[in-house]
């Protein structure tokens, strides 16, 4: 039998990586990087067919909560939690937990970020639908494992340990550990070591995790049992006003901490985390580079949208919603062109965005990352 | 005693080389690249304290001459000439020497572009002084060469002969031929024999000019004497509609050339020419590449306008006068940002605007040429 599930995405990230077009009002998982949706859109409409609109919960920050509503028609106005405040993967994710448990006491919830881009969908759901059930049956954790397709050192990586399940057939392994950002040299040890890309995507029973979390942040699981008492049963969308500052006061209380560091390599290190082996076509869409690496490109491989034109040009990615954008004679540049704000930059220097946005907030061009 | 003479300014100049900035409805005279000021404006403000407003005229084609007249208030609308088509310089010089030969028939004229740029204003006008000077004392064509300052391959050189007044003391030379644009090699050696660039700023009284043309360019001279003759004594400015038939279907007959072929080169070849040698800090502004050399830029070679922010950004020029122009570790890169097309370009290859534009022309981009 088929195993249901909650589908949670994960939408609170910040418009850093994407200036001048993302901004803090109009984050990355609001742009439409790809085609006439944008990437929480296209997360959305890969899991709704499994999920069902009714457990398809978002989890993002009070501040985007009306435009993510608004982008995200399909879903219930009650299937939407807002954090009061951003506080890492953590407590965002026991948050959505303890909606679930509410909701369900056994069901297994599906963690998705908003933001990656997948080009073989019906792979990706085979193996969320394989990793639903794989959460049931081991009552651990398991995380979504990616075969790399080159050395990133931008992404976290699973070494694998024992197969289960006969191994090579299911997919499924034991994780050994977990291996942050590494240099160069170790990308490609661990690629010929086999092990994998660690894509944020998770599946549990929310019990199973609400359970770890007790034993290894116990802070956060004070916070969420407050909260959970506060509630009642009653469900953390929409709260009441006394709700609401509960879950306000119980958040400040927490820290702010992923759910990598939180429980995840925690679990890993006691054999309780499962990784199950997949390739369908993945990228945390982490720059821009990655985004013209994900595009389709012409002859000389430029990419981009709208309107421009490239005499010469190579390699180049061109984001021209609005104007007419002419290259003569540029190789790897990005060229971003907004309303009020452009950049024009160095392709392989596009990881420094984040740095840059920093950069403008101090030297007082603050009013250009906001919105 | 000072020898008066008119300033005529030729601002005739299409929009091709600065594009986006320039359109052939907003050329290169009119973009002010330098400052507060357009360059037409600043070629005014050089001559008018010489000349004065009343022997200030400009010529133009007509489809300028609203924008023109708009730019230069200073000036009365009577000095202003329009010709009814372009056709190059020698046309455009006739009909000057015409008005200035009506309004004065021993007058000495001095010719200037609209749009160069000029560091030394008072060596500018010394020299201006003294070319005015010698047109009157030997009846000759007078061209000012400017003391060469790298190998450019884009100017015309002249090359001098005998000096003339004890030479080097008053830097006045016989010409001896002029070279166009030369390949590398012989611009080299061209600076080893000591020529100039020609800067297309000649000095001659209005009668000397009108008689080489009769004996070089009969056919433009027939068209001028028609002209003339229609206007019986009035002023080429404001026209009557009767003289302004005339005038366009004169012009539609006359060759077009420039006043370097159609009469300087032949009078050179028969030692009718003097150069005068000069050394203001001078430059024909052809390319953005020029307009980054003669700005002052910053400690990573960096120039612009308007706002915007280099990180790791070198030797680059940056045109933002409305938005924040960001650059992300870009070299040898020229950004030009106008309300509705935008041109990133390598720097190196600023000379290539001009086929840039024609290539939009034909790829159907045509209205982001005009205005």
């Amino acid at each position: 039998m088929e195993q249901k599930f909650y589908s949670v995405i994960i939408a609170g990230g910040k418009g850093t990586r994407f200036w001048p077009l993302s901004r803090s009002l109009r984050p990355k998982q609001l742009l439409k990087l790809f085609g006439p949706k944008s990437l929480v859109d296209e997360t959305a409409d890969r899991v709704l067919s499994m999920s069902g609109s009714d457990q398809t919960l978002i989890v993002t920050v009070a501040e985007q909560l009306d435009a993510l509503r608004k982008e995200l028609r399909a879903l219930p106005r009650g299937n939407f939690l807002a954090e009061p405040e951003a506080k890492n993967t953590a407590p965002c994710i026991g948050l959505a937990a303890l909606e679930v448990m509410n909701r369900d006491p056994n069901a297994v919830m599906i963690i998705l970020p908003a933001d990656h881009w997948v080009a073989d969908v019906a792979g990706f759901r085979r193996t969320l639908r394989a990793a639903a059930k794989l959460a049931v049956r081991y009552d651990h954790l398991v995380t979504i494992g990616i075969q790399p397709g080159y050395p990133e050192t931008g992404y976290g990586y699973i070494v694998k340990g024992k197969a289960l399940d006969g191994g090579t057939q299911s997919g499924a392994y034991e994780v050994k550990r977990f291996k942050e950002k590494p240099i160069p040299k170790i990308a490609r040890q661990l690629i010929r070591q086999g092990s994998l890309w660690n894509a944020g995507i998770f599946a549990w029973k929310a019990s199973t995790l609400l359970a770890l979390m007790q034993r290894y942040q116990p802070a956060i699981h004070h916070g969420l049992a407050v909260i959970g008492k506060a509630g009642n049963g009653k469900s953390l969308a929409n709260p009441s006003r006394k709700l609401r500052t509960v879950i306000s006061r119980e958040y400040k209380k927490m820290p702010s901490i992923s759910i990598d560091h939180a429980v995840l390599e925690k679990a890993g290190s006691e054999g309780k985390v499962v990784t199950l082996e997949a390739n369908f076509g993945w990228s945390d869409v982490g720059s821009w580079a990655a985004v013209h690496r994900m595009s389709s490109r012409d002859a000389a491989g430029n990419a981009g949208n709208g309107k421009w034109l490239g005499l010469g040009a190579k390699n180049c990615f061109i984001h021209a919603p609005d104007r007419l954008v002419v290259l003569l004679g540029m190789q790897d540049a990005i060229v971003v062109d907004t309303p009020d704000a452009l950049l024009v930059g160095d392709l392989k220097r596009s990881q420094e965005v984040r740095e840059l946005v920093d950069e403008l907030n101090k030297q007082g061009y603050g009013s250009y990352t906001v919105k």
